[in-house]
């Protein structure tokens, strides 16, 4: 309709309502075209009810064979789901491949240097290409990285000054990038460290295990461990996109992908049945590391986990029904030691405390108890919690936890069918007493 | 008007336009009424042209002598300036006696945990004031303190670490409110400790110097050093208010009130003539700490930063313009050692070579070089930079700035009569050079 009222050049393609955004993208992609982000904010980008996209622009040409472009581009097609926040809004690009699609890296950088802060575990196996694809023709890009040590407890304020060190004895400014390469370790941290730098630098999460890409690198939430808690100190800082190479999954440990499915599974159990449903007949192909079946679960997961973060920033509700089984969890990474267990594996025992507390405060069936041991027995991961925590352990470390409010103790509990959950402090306080004695030896 | 068409009970005093929102708190204090905040905002005010306030609440009936409460809280009226930056907006707070006034501070606290972060000069001086206010008539509010160590050398991540320690060891939550008492050192760490404890809690501002009252209390701007250079590290993060007791001003050493008395003469430069020329006429009044004057000086100086904030919170530009000498001012800092000088004094030794250069491109008359420093002389603060400065130091420290983008470094200069300014990277490089050579020996 707008067509025939102006007389800027237009491009009309049939696409499928529900990949607009991948498809605009791709379409870009797929024609090779070098746009700017400024050009790609001064053309207007519509769609109408019958699912055509158009995109307009005041100052160039664009045309195209549709199906020419759709056949180039799906090879490597990334899904995209958007992670809407108004102006702090931004893509997750998941797929195989995609780190040998530079562009997409690329149009995301600030500025002409770039920060990328690994491990020593995926620096071997990933930095090279990174680089290459921040680099590659675009020769005025300067890339330096920094090497951390791997593991949940170096996650502290030692390391993150080496990120600090690193950027400011480098001189980089404000017009810098930083780039998380990693699992949710690195991601957290790099992200406060943009957070911080210079009081807030542009930053890209490029996250290489299943927990990463499945829950932390999306929401914004970034920060380091406290010896006394896990994530006491951070800031709410998101990035400008995350890209999501399925590849990087080659190269996972089996424990560390387990560690993610108990992520996965939570997006089930407290808001998607469908999704939880799908999980229970397809946990063998996740484990056997089934390309397809991983995409699925991830794209799923990072839905799931848009949609929240979309209704709750900052965590003020319904943002904190995403922590089952985590203030439990987070008690046994603490009392048990940083790096004892992965973060996944401890959520995991802190779920079936939380699914066993709300069996017993009368909020759940028994089918849904036995169906949470079955699929997290299934995926591999503990049901109970290690014998070193007793009750004591548990009320202590649980009583630093961020959801705590003015004293009141506030958890994460299963109600009604599966599917559906409570963020309240209103419970019996005997069932948690109950849940602590059931799973503690002492 | 509206008063025909409502039920509610409602109240009009006729009060002078400007202080509207003086007022507005001033009657509700006056009248001694002890309403809560979720009144307040369930209430309406209404200013219409001809200056009469309308207070209504569909709940309550609130009626006054007008006469009456304007002569009762006349003695310690606060005068207020609000910092307009949408849903982050907060009042500054200016006069004598205000830390008397309880309810000015209980308003703004959340929770019932208060932690008040100060220095080892301060709190003898002031905690036990601050904390009176804070629980008087309010038995359910808790406060606690962390008493750092004083100067600008302890500006760092070990001393920053205490305010967390104490924080996670004493088990405050996400509803605690931080509470910075003391000067621009403690405002900026307490403010980024409450910034990234829990990833962001409550925050009031109680400044103690004229450099936190006039400059580095409002605005938002957080954080800690690095050996390499100043406020490296950091957040944009607002209070819920700025108390400035004009009170706390008896105790301050001399140095310390000339040192904020260099901010103060940068808002005339940079925007503010009229106030530059008052400055000319009363520095004698404001160094004998003539209450009056102290307090229009501060009441001047917070409008002007508070008009800056609120057009350009991130600094993206504008904000950029009240840094005039501080890039020479940091380096200063930092190649002297932090702590040798005050920050108001290498800001003062920062804006004569500022202005020097500007002269040197021929952007200013030689009568603005004179009058700035004349009146720097007549506030007994430092003309040029110490000694040890090298040519070289400057250049070294001065790249970390975080005005540098892209590698180009941007300076604040004079433009035009007095009261202008530009932030720009557009100058000839040459210009600098011969205000270093000009300010160094080696």
């Amino acid at each position: 309709m707008a067509s025939s009222t102006t007389a800027s050049p237009s491009l009309n393609l049939a696409i499928k309502n529900s990949c607009v955004r991948e498809n605009s993208d791709l379409f870009l992609r797929g024609r090779n075209l070098s746009l700017k982000s400024s050009f790609i904010r001064s053309s207007s980008l519509r769609l109408n009810r019958i699912g055509s996209l158009r995109i307009q622009s005041k100052s160039r040409i664009i045309s195209a064979n549709s199906a020419q472009v759709m056949e180039q581009s799906s090879i490597r097609a990334p899904t995209i789901v958007d992670v809407d926040l108004g102006n702090r809004s931004y893509p997750i690009y998941i797929g195989s491949g995609l780190l040998e699609q530079p562009d997409l890296l690329q149009r995301h950088v600030h500025g002409k240097r770039v920060l990328v802060v690994t491990n020593t575990t995926v620096a071997p196996l990933y930095l090279d290409k990174v680089v290459s694809a921040l680099t590659h023709g675009n020769p005025s890009i300067s890339v330096e990285s920094v090497i951390l040590p791997d593991g949940e407890k170096y996650k502290n304020m030692d390391t993150l000054m080496k990120v600090f060190d690193k950027a400011i004895g480098s001189r980089f400014d404000r017009r810098s990038t930083f780039v998380a390469l990693g699992g949710g370790v690195i991601g957290d941290m790099c992200g406060y460290a943009a957070a911080s730098f210079l009081r807030g630098v542009n930053f890209i999460q490029i996250p290489t295990t299943v927990m990463a890409q499945v829950d932390s690198s999306v929401g914004g939430k970034t920060g380091i461990n406290h010896t006394l808690g896990k994530n006491l100190i951070g800031a709410f800082y998101q990035p400008q996109c995350v890209l999501v190479d399925t590849d990087t999954l080659h190269t996972l440990p089996e424990r560390e992908l387990a560690s993610g499915f108990a992520e996965v599974i939570k997006y089930g159990l407290i808001r998607d049945a469908e999704f939880f449903e799908w999980q229970e007949k397809h946990m063998d192909s996740l484990l056997a590391r089934d390309p397809s079946a991983l995409a699925y679960a991830i794209k799923r997961s990072c839905e799931n986990k848009a949609e929240v973060v979309s209704l709750d920033e900052k965590e003020g509700g319904v943002r904190a029904t995403l922590n089952l089984g985590h203030t439990f969890g987070h008690a046994i990474e603490t009392g048990f030691g940083y790096g004892q267990w992965l973060h996944g594996e401890a959520v995991a025992a802190g779920t079936v405390m939380a699914v066993d507390m709300s069996y017993r405060l009368g909020w759940i069936d028994e089918s849904i108890v036995k169906r949470t041991y079955d699929i997290l027995q299934k995926a591999k991961l503990p049901i109970t919690p290690p014998d070193v925590m007793t009750v004591e352990m548990f009320i202590s470390f649980m009583a630093v936890d961020k959801k705590v409010a003015d004293g009141l103790l506030r958890l994460i509990l299963l109600k009604g069918p599966i599917g559906n959950c409570v963020f309240t402090g209103d419970y019996d306080r005997k069932a948690l007493d109950e849940t602590l004695r059931a799973f503690c030896k002492s």
